[in-house]
């Protein structure tokens, strides 16, 4: 049967493996498309998709969205500490945590040690069962980063007497916060609460933050933008990779800090930051909350504006519907795990971290880091591919960072929750793995994606805004 | 005429391109091999280089020479002014140039420039016409910076109480010199001799170089290997951009430094090195130039160990030869020039900066480093496409030195000069380009190659000590 009509026979084939497989069998020359119907074949969700796809109100919106955030210029302006930075913080006792709003009894391990450690570090309970009952009592707030303009890595804990580094965005005057960066090892964010960890973290806030606080007024504020674009044309992605990032913002820092501090101060102010390849992710993570903000609360828009991981769900915001959470449970980690570690020890993908991505940069800027894949594994054409697919689910580029590799293309920007739904390509995002155990630390990297219920659920919402607005207008 | 024999017409044409026209404008499909002859159609040289091809002795030599080379070990070890380093120069009015051996008269405007520069600077003479009269008269010797284990770059004009950098390849204990970036703009390299040039060179006598070799001091011996390396992970090819390897290079010396000099002299120690991107490059050169003197003076090897550029003429050196140089004419530079210069500007190609090429560093390492074409013109693809043609021309590859974005391949290693004249490959160098006049400085950057003349005069110098030793045996 491998001629029909005396021609051969060619079948593009987008149902069932099997077909293709006994067409193949005949000897027919079968093409496999690799077709699934959109929105997880939820036909329901399929029809609001349908009904926002070249939709005016939702083009318009997302124009105007990515603008915003194309036109964002963050830049460093100063520390202070987490209560002066977050009015709430100043007056009840709030511990902000990484991704959307969890329950206590919920968390998982990293995020409930790294709460029970700044209990401790704010002096509010001696010991541990004590922090622990502070909590189940009610008389410690704990809520997401992202209600806050905040962000951290990994458990994302901020404390209110924790510095964090300011960033505001100069065109509309928004602000967004982050903690410093403690290194690798027994530190917070990864649920360890030892006496070290207390210890380096009073050591941020009396002499670090200080002194660069200090710094940053002989030097001047400081455009991250510009440190961002270099650093991709020097193999960073900015997320899991920000060794030339840090290298980049050390250059700006030492002469300021060679005027402001005392010799003795400089000496251990840069040897922490230059122990540490990842000092500038804090960075990169609140010059993206800012230009994610930039876009946010444009009615209609389906741009995504948050992606974030408490450690057991995924949580994303469209910029359509506000403050409003869409959640799911977070997709496994494909990774390279440190020696004597596996997939049974890791945690729940984590942290604040993937506001990178959805900045465009991280996994989006893969092809800029083609070392990375020695840290988070696959191939340096896998990282270009990573990039290059996620042209295919956003609403345009940002030309303000290019990738080398692909011939100086901008870096895919401004997600598009409709094309995930209906392309089913999920957001790439590199990783780090933190043990399930509080305070083990980081034992791998690696790739995931957002989980698409998060995306079906955020367009039926955006749909049935849609709808009311209809409504009103008729 | 489109068929033959009832089958449509395919000729591969390897001769005069009209040829291929005709046929194909009679419908022919042709497809045009540029094949060239070897040795430039030099009956002669060819069958020199046939007698050479797949040698014993030759292809013995060669492994002996790649491995010599490939486990070298580039330390910097100490910094030194040229006369302790260069015993020559303790005892004689001795002046070291770029390139292969030129005499004064005929000199381009930059190195003339550098030399009277360099002189006053040693206060030989109190005037550039009592320098010019000097050299006339036979009172100072000019040199090559490679018949002194040195190398520099541009003009490459190293004078006695200039400070040097010594790389040391650790296995051998062979040390390498060099003399230390300036920077952009008015500058000693380009021709530059005004009191501006002069008082720089002054203070990095008086204040840079003992300041570093403090810091060496504390921080202990620098392995330069490993900076490469990492360096061709962050963007960098190590001739013509060096952003991250100074950087590397910085998070060396800074924590000595804050360790061994007062905090005023740390202030402008750090701002002139944090000020020139470049810095880093001299380094570079010394560690390829251990790394090739590992290579040379295997008897019958082919190995190319030098290739330097005194602004008028080409030159290299293979390991079996020795000393001698092959020279020729320079070739042009293909090239962006900035804005108000161009090609009738240009000096003629510069320097002992080549060494890096030589070393399978710079344009041989150009996937590494995409973003190189915004400064010498091209896209990432000819950049990457550069580095694998080099494969074609090399002995083996360097597994030291790896290139992300050809899947941490190793960077190509051993020119060898047979293969060179075989396949007419021209080593591929990025370079700077110099204006002609002294002293008004860099007025572009690009690619060239190396004059094939050299390689064909080099295999025919080795195929006649061959032949000599065919006979002595016989």
């Amino acid at each position: 049967m491998n001629k029909l009509f005396g021609r051969p026979l060619e079948v593009v084939n987008c149902g069932l493996g099997s077909f293709a497989n006994d067409l193949a069998l005949a000897g027919g020359k079968v093409i496999p498309l690799t077709w699934q119907p959109p929105a997880l074949g939820d036909v329901a969700a399929g029809l609001d998709l349908a009904a926002l796809i070249r939709h005016p109100l939702v083009e318009q919106a997302n124009q105007r969205a990515l603008e915003q955030y194309l036109n964002a210029q963050p830049v460093l302006v100063d520390i202070l500490s987490a209560a002066e930075a977050v009015d709430a913080m100043a007056h009840r006792k709030l511990i902000l945590h990484a991704g959307p709003p969890i329950a206590w009894e919920n968390m998982c391990g990293p995020v409930k040690g790294a709460i029970l450690g700044a209990i401790l570090l704010e002096g509010w309970a001696d010991s541990l069962d004590d922090a622990a009952k502070l909590i189940e009592d009610g008389l410690v707030d704990l809520e997401p980063c992202h209600h806050y303009q905040a962000v951290g890595p990994m458990a994302g804990v901020i404390s209110p007497s924790m510095p964090v580094f300011v960033v505001e965005n100069k065109p509309t005057g928004r602000r967004a916060f982050t903690n410093f960066n403690e290194g690798l090892g027994k530190v917070l964010r990864f649920g360890a609460n030892g006496e070290e960890v207390l210890e380096r973290l009073r050591w941020i806030q009396t002499e670090l933050a200080p002194a660069l606080k200090a710094a940053l007024r002989v030097s001047g504020e400081i455009e991250l933008k510009p440190i961002i674009a270099q650093a991709l044309h020097m193999g960073d992605e900015v997320h899991n990779r920000n060794a030339a990032a840090t290298g980049l913002l050390v250059k700006r820092l030492i002469p300021a800090l060679l005027e402001s501090a005392p010799l003795d101060e400089v000496r251990r102010v840069i040897a922490f930051i230059l122990g540490n390849d990842h000092f500038f992710l804090n960075l990169s993570m609140a010059a993206s909350k800012v230009m994610m903000d930039a876009a946010a609360n444009v009615p209609f828009s389906s741009m995504v504006t948050v992606m974030a991981r408490n450690g057991v769900e995924f949580g994303i915001r469209l910029s359509g519907t506000g403050n409003q959470w869409f959640t799911a449970k977070a997709n496994p980690v494909e990774g390279l795990f440190f020696p004597g570690y596996g997939v049974e020890d890791a945690a729940a993908d984590l942290g604040d971290s993937a506001i990178t991505e959805t900045a465009g940069l991280g996994g989006f800027a893969m092809a800029s880091s083609p070392a990375i894949v020695k840290f988070v594994g696959g191939t340096p054409s896998d990282a270009t591919e990573h990039s290059r697919r996620m042209q295919a689910i956003t609403l345009g580029g940002n030309p303000a960072f290019t990738l080398p590799a692909l011939n100086f293309a901008p870096t895919a920007a401004g997600i598009d929750a409709r094309k995930v739904v209906d392309r089913n390509i999920l957001p790439v995002i590199n990783t780090g793995i933190a043990h399930k155990q509080a305070g083990i630390g980081q034992i791998g990297a690696g790739i995931t994606t957002a989980p698409m219920p998060c995306f079906v659920d955020a367009i039926r919402a955006l749909a049935e805004q849609v709808r009311l607005h209809a409504g009103d207008v008729a």
